[in-house]
């Protein structure tokens, strides 16, 4: 297995998860919103045609699934693969370095 | 600290290593690669006029610092800063992760 073809993987896993609110989406996912309506609340700025597509995205990825539930009326929710599931480790290193290095915004930090 | 806080700074977090060829650039500086024209090597696609932005944000962000050495002639060098650094444990997770998850796409297959 040569350096090349690990970096390869390494850098298309990157783009898949640094892709604009992927990453978000996916941690929302992992902190139990698994509903349409739940992630466009809990991801201020996100709109439905980058919500659609992003699931869409990553759904074909592997990392999410979309399970129809035969309620009335018929509830879609988004969860993880084991794929995504995973993905945990590196989203939760990633929140202790981002809490430890990464300053909030101002208009945020009155907020917090 | 609210959810929402954490959230805000995760979220930073990602765009900043998951912008396109930020990541795979970290990657390469850790892997002992400092100058311009190995990381530019190092790294199939990367253009000159995106390789100066990006080392140009990454060092803005505090990830990385610019070393002059004084040599003749000068040399330049992009080293980690401690902050820069910590990100190691994210990266090595997203290896692990991506080396068992993400297919080699078929051009690059052969050559591994």
């Amino acid at each position: 297995m040569s350096l090349h073809s690990v970096c390869t993987r390494f850098h298309i896993a990157l783009e898949l998860i640094g892709a604009r609110w992927s990453g978000a989406l996916l941690h929302m996912i992992f902190k139990g919103k698994h509903r349409y309506a739940e992630l466009k609340a809990a991801i201020p700025g996100l709109n439905d045609t980058m919500l659609a597509r992003r699931l869409r995205e990553l759904e074909a990825a592997g990392l999410i699934e979309r399970r129809v539930l035969d309620t009335s009326p018929v509830r879609v929710e988004y969860h993880l693969t084991e794929m995504g599931e995973e993905l945990r480790p590196v989203l939760d290193e990633l929140v202790v370095w981002a809490h430890k290095w990464i300053p909030l915004p101002e208009d945020k930090a009155e907020a917090s």
